[in-house]
């Protein structure tokens, strides 16, 4: 069976990655969406398992001792990363899987699986950035500055990823997201099997 | 200024080569439809500068001198090619241009431009090939044999394109034309400039 595609989506807090997953969700019929493991505190507001799966410091470094991560890093003093588990379990079985992760665990995850597709999301402009972070209305000043601290850090990055989406027109940048994944299921390795059979 | 793509269709005949060709075109405003030239007679109902551009041997073997030519080969003792020139023009302006060539003259093209996107269009199978070559209507029993036979070669060479496009529905077919454009645009390398002006 066709195994499914690991597609990256990076970007900073603020640039529209979520327009993208769900363009790609809905590309994808029973596509994955990883959530991350932390061992940070769970906030108001978050659900285990849905926002992260929030797990213990033993069981994380455990993990990280299994190979049991696609990827993970340090942040802060906590612990974040991708199980590999249920990731390589979806695309085995043919369905496509989401990560939406930082340029540092998607470095990790391009080496281990060259033939993930990665996606950038930026915004248009920092100024645009900064307009959409503050529209949210639920950061504190702080929050907002080092996000953007953080997002011009990320785009630094940006050239590593295969492609490159400027999130200027929402509904634009879903078909732009379409797209990739329909082009890319197009490439020639994929289905040459196919043709051999013709 | 951003240049234009540009862009090889392959495929044997009958596989529907013409549907991914204009869907292309209305992807792509200003779009160039590169036309081949030849030394082959011109033939009933053909149009000079349309179907081909019909000049002599000595002027196609002046093009071949001049490396005027993005590729050409010799088939049946005619000159078969594509000029350079117009196509490097459009490219340079900014606008994509289409190839439908064959496989020998891809593989030139390739070489020299290696950020060519190529597409290999095929039908789903040899029978249904045949079955639309006969449906044409327009081809004697001889000339369907021929381009069967040349099908099977062009696709034992499939696997030198970047994408496959296996036209069994028109509609499917040609809205994987326009996405492989889409995400072509995307690619990292053609607009990181625009990241780094943020």
């Amino acid at each position: 069976m066709k195994k499914g595609k690991l597609i990256i989506i990076s970007g900073p807090s603020g640039a529209g990655k979520s327009t993208i997953v769900r363009a790609l969700m809905a590309q994808s019929p029973g596509a994955f969406f990883s959530v991350s493991a932390t061992t940070r505190a769970i906030r108001p507001g978050e659900e285990d398992g849905v926002d992260y799966h929030f797990v213990t410091r033993e069981a994380f470094q455990e993990l990280i001792r299994n190979d049991g991560l696609l990827e993970w890093a340090e942040y802060v003093g906590n612990y974040y990363g991708t199980p590999a588990k249920p990731v390589l379990e979806k695309l085995e079985q043919g369905f496509d899987v989401i990560l939406d992760i930082e340029s540092r665990g998607a470095r990790q995850v391009m080496d281990k699986y060259p033939e993930a597709i990665s996606i950038f999301v930026c915004a248009p402009s920092f100024e645009e950035l900064e307009k959409r972070l503050r529209a949210r209305g639920t950061n504190t000043e702080e929050d907002i500055q080092r996000r953007l601290l953080k997002g011009r850090s990320e785009c630094e990055k940006a050239d590593m990823y295969t492609y490159l989406i400027i999130n200027d027109d929402r509904e634009k940048a879903a078909a732009e997201a379409a797209a990739i994944l329909t082009a890319e299921r197009c490439r020639n390795k994929d289905h040459l099997s196919v043709l051999k059979g013709e």
